[in-house]
């Protein structure tokens, strides 16, 4: 029996193991670098905005003028989701999830969409456009709907980040607070091969449709060892609640080999230049918010784990500083993890798009280390 | 960079490369051999049902006559779905095809799982349970609506494969074909590491919830290049259409390397055994029910099949003879691929249950072979 073992060893969950060639994003990970097709992020999250990025992630190039402009109309069009879409949105159970509706409104819209039964390249370009534009519809929907608030639809003057925010918050937002949101969906576009992406890309590799394969990614997003840390990271905070706790808390945590939120990554072993950026515009916000209370905790408890940790490579990841801003910002803890996949379609769909041009289906071994010749007892004889 | 690399040899799709240790099942490729728990499948087509076949993949073991009597009861007990799926599925698109409803249903039905926060081991043999019982019922009420008929509920006297039928077809069945139900559903409840149950296993790795998981396998086994193909082997045989047209159309498709659908297999390199085992139900049914001309195509396409491609190692896989079947029981083509998933859903659960034992997330690389240093040039000077 080719595929029976008594010993072997494997890397588990393919640490690793190589899934596939990309020329979207590179990591390296001992350096504390991200780049997104040769642009390191740091001048991205400096000069760029969500548009250009995703375009850039898309098509590989950044877009000349008119490039830019078809495809922010394109984004705006596609914002309102259908008619059956906020009716579920508006009958879902409150103590639902956001990741779950999101899962569900994904799934729901891809039986809407017009280009449904065509799988080409076009038209699943034109899907991951449709899919970019009305995620965040689903989210604020739902997320305004379970807050009791009245829903707001998208405004057509607003950029994709400041439209977010809008349709979050009910307020249009101020010069700083549009790039601070374009900033944050830059950085959480694309990280190569995470599980999310890993998951969106097995699922299109059977030809499925891409709705499919966004589906797969929010999934496995929805995770606490993926996309669900940042949450956590504001709930250890409050924890915490104030600057002389974090010392005691910290070593506690450590004595007992408690995992703490937001700091370590697999593929990191310096400081994620994601949380180097977001950290900057944390303090900053705490400032002019005069709110400095989670800052002050979050950098003393970065003090603390870098003394005790540092030198085995954990660090502040992406999830540390995110809910920090995310609170300033006056969005609810449960929509953290749905603005991470609202980014992070972009990067999904930039994967499978690219994966698509030279298919093989995903279908790795298992090794059986179970029985074998079990005999078949009829039950009145077990 | 410690992710780059020029030219690299890597297994694409991940063949052969080991991403789990499993007792669940396994598959003996070259002598045309698939094991549940130890025991071989002819087997259990020949003396098990759904219920005590899916009790062997969970748990292990073949259940005592109680241990049965009750996960009979409560597959029974959660067969209805709630109010807002079935308005989900009447409102629905009649153009979407049945594995998009699923998809949306299992992962709407997470949202009204009273578990949904408990994502204990015992929590998760609850919900697989729920689902497995769930799925028939999603599947026939949306096919019953798209042929515009009523929907039938679920009937409690009856088996699961019973019950499967009778909700598609409004009959409650004979034995002969309660029996066929349940060796159909036996035959497709497992089949190791294929693409489906990986998405699975990657979604759970994260420790996202079972529906994720289960929302994800659906949407790869959606793809055509996974249970996709039972619905395109009923079509190929319609195309044929007599058996004079055998031999020059499966001939003109070798000639032009065009895929003959439900052959060839990546693990089967001989007879699939369960399409052995179909086979013998497709010519039985087929003369019962006075309707030979399918399978006579079928075998003639076997025959120049294995004449021709025999020696490849390209046999019948298991869709070949499914969809002659599903044809001659009365089932509309679109719901061949929802009954695979019907089945298969123990086979993912067993799956997860089993690797979240022990869990690793699943993080493989990728190689990057895109542009680095590439300048940020501002969009005026583009």
């Amino acid at each position: 029996m080719g595929h029976l073992t008594g010993e072997v060893s494997y890397s588990k969950g393919l640490e690793g193991v190589v899934a596939a060639i990309t020329s979207i994003a590179v990591i390296d990970g001992e350096a504390g670098k991200l780049i997104y097709r040769g642009i390191p992020i740091e001048l991205l999250a400096e000069h760029s905005n969500f548009e250009e990025t995703a375009y850039l992630l898309w098509f590989g190039d950044l877009p000349k003028k008119d490039e830019l402009e078809n495809l922010k109309r394109d984004l705006i069009e596609h914002r309102e989701v259908p008619e059956e879409l906020v009716d579920c949105i508006k009958k879902a159970p409150r103590d639902t999830h956001p990741m779950e509706i999101l899962r569900t409104c994904v799934s729901m819209g891809g039986c809407f969409d017009t280009d449904k039964n065509d799988n080409s390249r076009g038209a699943n370009i034109r899907k991951s456009i449709r899919l970019t534009a009305q995620m965040p519809t689903m989210v604020a929907y739902y997320s305004r709907a379970r807050r009791g608030l009245d829903i707001v639809p998208p405004n057509s003057n607003l950029s994709h980040a400041q439209n977010l925010y809008y349709m979050l918050t009910g307020e249009i937002p101020n010069e700083e607070i549009s790039r601070l949101v374009d900033v944050i969906l830059i950085l959480h576009m694309e990280h190569g091969m995470n599980a999310s992406t890993f998951a969106a890309m097995v699922i299109a590799s059977t030809l499925s449709d891409i709705y499919s394969a966004i589906c797969g990614a929010i999934s496995a997003l929805r995770g606490p060892l993926h996309g669900g840390a940042n949450e956590r990271v504001l709930e250890m905070l409050q924890e915490i609640g104030s600057v002389e706790n974090v010392e005691p808390y910290i070593m506690q945590a450590i004595k007992e080999h408690r995992r703490v939120m937001g700091f370590g990554h697999r593929v990191y072993k310096a400081y994620d230049p994601r949380a180097r950026i977001l950290k900057e515009y944390a303090e900053r916000l705490s400032k002019e918010k005069k709110n400095t209370k989670w800052t002050q905790i979050a950098e003393k408890i970065e003090e603390v784990m870098i003394r005790e940790k540092g030198k085995k490579g954990i660090f502040p990841n992406v999830d540390f500083y995110s809910g920090i801003i995310y609170n300033l910002l006056g969005f609810p803890k449960e929509v953290f993890t749905p603005i991470f996949a609202i980014a992070r379609v972009v990067g999904w769909t930039a994967h499978v798009l690219e994966y698509l041009q030279s298919n093989r289906i995903f279908r790795p071994r298992a090794l059986y280390n179970g029985p074998l010749d079990v005999e078949y007892i009829p039950i009145e004889k077990r």
